[in-house]
């Protein structure tokens, strides 16, 4: 698997475990040995871990959280680090992200999310039909 | 002078830069060698070197354009690849921002900005007072 199909892979793999609630899945997928960080969409900067993995398992353990699906991820690799920047589908509307993955051995984990509004929307004729995450 | 003070150096010559108009600096302190991309508050993401600088240019170059100031930078470090988190204080509104660095021999070179709204405030009454950068 290149580098670039492992981080579009890890980026939906975030997603998912947003989207299926999956708890575990969400805390394996953040790194463990690299300071980790997240902006949520009109928060400040969460800085410690403990407070960023409690905000997702917050957020995905609350049945009214709603969907989210990632539309036009964009990668961008610099050595052992990249970025992959997407729409976020929620409800209709549309956020911005900014995810951020290192290289651990075989795998990308994910160090810094940043989510916010955006005026722009994705091109979604041309995406997948909704459900079909795979 | 140790990666992090390093950091921080090329974080405010960003925003010293943003404030000073100072074009020249904006073209100077992005990465020329490195992929670059930014998501200005609200806009879609900005995925081409030209489309990143003309917007900067623009910005910058634009009389009306206010004034920006950054608070609380906060430096992760991944290898030759490097995070700094702050918030931006315009018109007396506070944006947060993530800005990424790549080492490109002993210069930090910016290849990606996000800013977008939040509703926190940094501690501002530590900081120095306004006009003193330096």
């Amino acid at each position: 698997m290149s580098d670039i199909d492992a981080l579009l892979f890890a980026n939906e793999a975030f997603y998912r475990a947003f989207a299926d609630r999956d708890d575990e899945a969400m805390l394996d997928l953040w790194s463990k040995t690299s300071q980790i960080s997240c902006i949520h969409p009109g928060w400040g900067p969460l800085l410690d871990r403990d407070e960023v993995m409690q905000s997702w398992l917050a957020i995905i353990r609350n049945p009214d959280s709603p969907k989210v699906r990632c539309h036009e991820p964009e990668v961008r690799l610099y050595g052992a680090t990249a970025t992959v920047l997407c729409f976020e589908e929620i409800l209709g509307n549309f956020l911005i992200a900014t995810n951020i993955f290192v290289r651990e051995g075989r795998l990308w984990k994910m160090v810094h999310h940043q989510a916010g509004p955006t005026s722009m929307k994705p091109q979604i004729e041309s995406e997948r039909p909704p459900g079909l995450v795979n």
